[in-house]
């Protein structure tokens, strides 16, 4: 395995916002590193990826893949993209089965009646129209339903309140994330009829954070919603106290074949263009809020990125490609774009997406073997004065659209963003544009910048600095 | 006007938790304040104010005047005072128009639709069936509403965004007041068909709060609701662009002559059981949340308080009345109660209210000319070991429901907690038992039993410690 990260000989005259310019002759990677820290020094007072991020989030709104919102939101992201500068724009379109949510509510029957703030989970069948009402089975750890025997649910309805925990990295949500996806069809299994959670989140507010489910298959696909981490806290008193019943109402439908698109924009490279660097965050959203975080500040961040890059007077010598995706939230379109791609992907050097809210990055994750090379090195010099660290560890993924990507063989990175408030309003009626600091996001620019100004600037294979592998 | 604090006699064989004993004959003045002081730090750990306001807002939640579930938190409180030793538990009937939340919506309309967050005001008109459709008209403040020509506002929807200021002692809050108290009729004389204001809060969540609303005789009742914060953010951001139409559906209903109570519970006085000191909160809650800070905490509070002066081996000289006033959100139980009481009022030498949630006393404002008087100065060094301080200022007020008693000529204290965060919750969905923190809680029960029980066991005369007016 060798050290492939090679210096263009052409980047001749490449000019920069700080007025550096890098002649032809001169030493390649200190005129790379003052490019591409100019870059990053600009971005930090670009208000460019807010504004993005502010106008879709006002002007559309919410973007559900599948509702008329997002379809608005493809268009506003075309014409956003030509007005930037960007080439070849473009939505390639893709169906899905779109879920779509409907009334929900819940609420404790009896001698002492109270409502619960619910909301269904993404993929959840419904109800019937009167809702359904049975006595609930409380687990305070997702262990403990596991442990239930079959059967021992028979007509009940499920609650698991374990807590998730708040962590820079997002982990306390990869850790919690079975509870939500599996623990409908674990519910069903052991006899269940209806599954209610604690939130995924760490805030204490009524408002409960939606999320889609999956369902195993050969499993009875039972209603599922989360509970706001206040209505959890208040049935782990009331079942200490003895019998509870909970009346669950949910009409979402499924509109099958439905319409969605991955909205692309290209800086074409002025040496390789066939050569690609892929960039992207998800322009649908969520329906609960307006999508600020998740992930308007990820498709505006790598927006943010690519038109500072964009306004330069030479392009590097790679095409960027920024794909804003249009189905992640139901995790589709990911493998719609890879299938697209099929014969493309050996030339997709790198993939990234931004999806991890509006805060700073303090660190990269390269591909396996890239963070000792020059490029490692040099990026690592670019960022540190960004307030961003190399990480030693290489990228064991980089966002759910560029997943498959991935299993076919495109090396992927990970800016990870600074998430200790990020499940405070993720997935909630609180994601809304209140929630991001321009400062912030404006630095997450800058990172990303200087790594897709080097990667693209540069010939770095990162396929060949993969140790190998038996 | 003399100073006539005077400390009892007969204060013989006071025993605290700490195991103070107070002889007949001992420096009145040092023992009572071994007294009060050992109360106070016999608070700081005592958890029955906790678990007051733990089991009233888990096992009835929102209580509503005039809903059934205040009627369940009547009989739940009079059971809880019986059961801590308070004697003579009673509650006063009183009937009131109950006004009773209906269906609650709004969303901008036209090309590009989008959900609001909303709530009723208390006290509003409903709304047609199929709610109201209009263009909106914003004003960033209640100035510039208020500046508006009549018939300016002819079928528009008035919106005030104007923010509410972040305050330790909550003047953001009375300063605000108006916009949403006298907002919906000075739109009204100006032609508006409803209103909405920017939700009276500190906080950015999709949570709005509601309050009452008072209308203005002889002018049109225009239905009116508060929009959570990020939602008056949002329309001030399209309002810029251009016209904004909104439908709003609000169908709340009203129980004339619906029932409520003030329920009541005393310790008796050893000496002069016919001198009152009436230390109050109110049951009654806002019906989106469980109403833990506003006012479930303040209930807790005087209930803790004068718990442990019950405990004691004798009772203080003067009687203690603890009332939880039952309308006060709709401003009927003050009202109610000092009109039931109007031959006792003479009878009363001070009266409080602990109604500003759940955080620390940080300073007590007596009646006028007490600060300086050997009442206040003994009450100083009590309170001073407890984190909070005697204001020399006088107490301008003390509380909604004993307003009425004030002007009747009762003098009030006013024991003033961090309200720092209290309006980032208060009368939201958000109101809950998790807000909570049950140190802080603790500080203020001992603050109040230490008040409570050395205004109990002397024989101040507050009325004539006030300056002549002419």
């Amino acid at each position: 395995m060798g050290e492939v990260f090679r210096f263009l000989a052409a980047v001749a005259a490449l000019a920069v916002s700080t007025g550096v310019t890098i002649a032809a002759d001169a030493p390649p990677s200190g005129s790379l590193v003052a490019a591409a820290s100019g870059l990053g020094q600009k971005a930090l007072n670009d208000p460019a990826a807010f504004h993005f991020v502010e106008s879709l989030t006002t002007e559309i709104g919410q973007r559900l893949a599948g509702t008329e919102a997002h379809q608005r939101a493809v268009a506003w992201a075309e014409t956003r993209l030509k007005a930037a500068g960007f080439e070849n724009v473009h939505s390639e379109p893709f169906t899905f089965p779109a879920w779509i949510r409907g009334a929900e509510s819940a609420e404790i029957v009896g001698t002492v009646p109270q409502h619960l703030a619910v909301t269904a989970l993404g993929g959840s069948v419904s109800t019937d129209a009167n809702g359904i009402e049975a006595e609930i089975s409380l687990f305070r750890t997702y262990d403990d339903l596991l442990a239930a025997a079959p059967g021992s649910l028979n007509g009940k309805i499920a609650v698991v309140t374990q807590r998730m925990v708040r962590a820079q990295d997002g982990s306390g949500y990869g850790a919690a994330n079975p509870i939500r996806r599996r623990g409908p069809s674990e519910a069903a299994k052991r006899g269940a009829v209806a599954y209610l959670l604690r939130s995924l989140g760490t805030d204490n507010h009524r408002l409960p954070h939606t999320g889609a489910l999956n369902y195993e298959d050969g499993t009875p696909r039972i209603p599922a919603a989360a509970l706001a981490i206040p209505d959890a806290d208040q049935l782990e008193r009331l079942a200490v106290q003895g019998p509870v019943r909970i009346r669950l109402l949910l009409t979402p439908t499924v509109r099958e074949s439905a319409p969605s698109w991955n909205v692309v924009g290209e800086i074409k490279g002025s040496e390789r263009p066939d050569e690609i660097v892929l960039i992207g965050g998800h322009l649908d959203s969520w329906d609960l809020g307006t999508g600020a975080t998740d992930d308007g500040a990820g498709v505006a961040i790598v927006f943010g990125a690519a038109r500072l890059i964009a306004g330069l007077p030479q392009h590097p010598s790679r095409t960027i490609r920024v794909v804003l995706f249009g189905a992640e939230e139901m995790n589709f379109s990911g493998a719609a774009y890879a299938k697209a791609h099929e014969g493309e992907t050996g030339k997709i050097v790198v993939a990234g997406e931004a999806d991890f809210g509006a805060r700073n990055v303090y660190s990269v994750q390269l591909p396996a073997g890239a963070a000792a090379s020059d490029f490692g090195q040099t990026l690592d010099r670019i960022i540190a004065p960004l307030g961003a660290n190399l990480d030693r560890r290489p990228a064991l993924g980089g966002g759910d659209d560029i997943r498959e990507l991935q299993k076919a063989g495109v090396p992927v990175v990970s800016l990870r963003q600074d998430g200790m408030d990020y499940f405070d309003t993720h997935h909630t009626a609180d994601d809304t544009l209140d929630k991001i600091d321009p400062k912030q996001l404006g630095q997450a620019v800058a990172v990303w910048s200087a790594f897709t100004y080097l990667a693209a600037s540069s010939g770095v294979d990162f396929r060949n600095l993969a140790p190998a592998t038996k």
